[in-house]
């Protein structure tokens, strides 16, 4: 069971499950516990993955968090999102945060769209 | 701060703040290029207004800037977004910002939807 | 069981906990996994919850969030920190993050400690 | 917050805050430090105290630091800024932090120079 | 008359431009709304582009993004930026944002300025 | 970054960075100022050094800001903190500013005390 949790939360954030995945020995209860939250925050409800998805990597591009961009991106295809849904989803971050933001954003989808 | 000044702050950072208003006398060329920004921002693409919008309160909370939280929020009823999927944006924001920004956010949305 | 944890929580987050209260019954699945995940973080370990209070405020001075800072400081008392604690630890804070972030924590810690 | 709270907090963080100024007493070592520092920033050298000044309120606004912008503007007037010239410093934040940031800035320059 | 908006453009930041080039023929409108409120920013008025690069950078480092500091300074010798200058206004993000922000920005002068 | 860069950067930031060191020369009375707040952070007081260092982990982390988490996780060997402290304060700031930031202040952790 605990394997498709990680196939799955590697896929939705890229580089960051082999420190998580640690945890399932070192420290079962966290693990548990993030294990938890993550499945609640991405689980399909009002929104689906897909929309939950664009707000991860907007998020990401206006804090100026290169790995969490990413990493939120590298999920992305799977998803279904498109390169194009990505830059209307950073339109609304380079409102908020300034161009940097934006170009941070956009330079990481292309490349990992392009590749 | 006072509450007319916050009502007063509030009205300027609606969708097209009083600030931005003003600029169409006194600086018509910037005023031109904010409006036409925001248009571009907003507009229907590959994402509808109401996923937009809930993008830009996501990314509000995780910058944990309450102005920007509130003006978001104040525009979402009349596109349709209901206080559960504002719930559910926030979750990603509290998984990529934080607990803290995750509550601002969700005080806001109550405070707004439920007055 | 539940009522310790909320009294617990609210002495550790200030203002926070209504909105966590609240998914009890709205959110019964979530409510959990943020209450484990906070006793996870809260819980004597290495480290004593007294540390991990100044470690809290520090951080919420550093992110400039006023809210979060008196919410950490409103349950430090509580821990047996000391407002020279506090003040130690802000000068973290200025070095890492700048004077307004030094100032706004000194000034929420005097105001709730001198009251 | 209520004024007479806002007038405190004005008069903590203004240039030489007030929280600094009782550590003359409490902690003359810090408040020596604070001081040297305070005065290498502001003083003339390559730019005049009004380019650091306008430079000091940009950061503040981009940073979305309601009292740190609040603080600087302040002190603005005395070394001879126009509000015109704030609004100009305000388009790079609004290039670089996003319209957030700008609008909590003019909002709060229109407020102490058109009081 | 586009290609020299693009070269001004890369000299003021940097790495970005590409990233809107590619705009001018997949998104003209966006294009041309950036251009223009680029050219609004960073346009003499009642400051200098020279006055307007030193916020720039000095708002870049307060924010820890590496790559908007890194692209500010890149375009700062063709205004006639001096080190010593950008040394000046960093000490204003040191006072505002923190050490680690004024070092940033300053190992990216000297790197860029030295080599 | 090549290889070199990244030492030479980390050097920069050490402690007391590199740059802070060519200031002796170039600018005696800033490098005094500097260090002298230094001296007044770092001093054992209420809070040891090794209490000091965990809360200054934790805030570079918070603030994802990769070289200051880097730097001060590089000093921490020698203060005596272990690897499960840092990981315990690094779910504070888990729970106040995010997964990413959680994972990155772990990753640099494990990167330096495992090599």
């Amino acid at each position: 069971m605990a394997e498709e949790q990680f196939d799955s939360l590697e896929e939705k954030i890229g580089k960051v499950p082999k420190i998580f995945r640690d945890l399932k020995d070192s420290n079962p209860e966290l693990f548990q516990s993030v294990m938890g939250l993550d499945h609640l925050v991405w689980a399909e409800g009002c929104l689906t993955r897909k929309e939950k998805k664009l707000i991860a990597i907007a998020i990401a591009a206006a804090m100026r968090d290169p790995h969490a961009v990413r990493a939120q991106i590298a999920g992305a295809p799977n998803l279904g999102v498109t390169l194009a849904e990505i830059e209307e989803a950073l339109r609304v971050t380079f409102l908020l945060s300034g161009m940097p933001a934006y170009v941070h954003g956009r330079a990481a989808a292309e490349e990992i769209y392009n590749k």
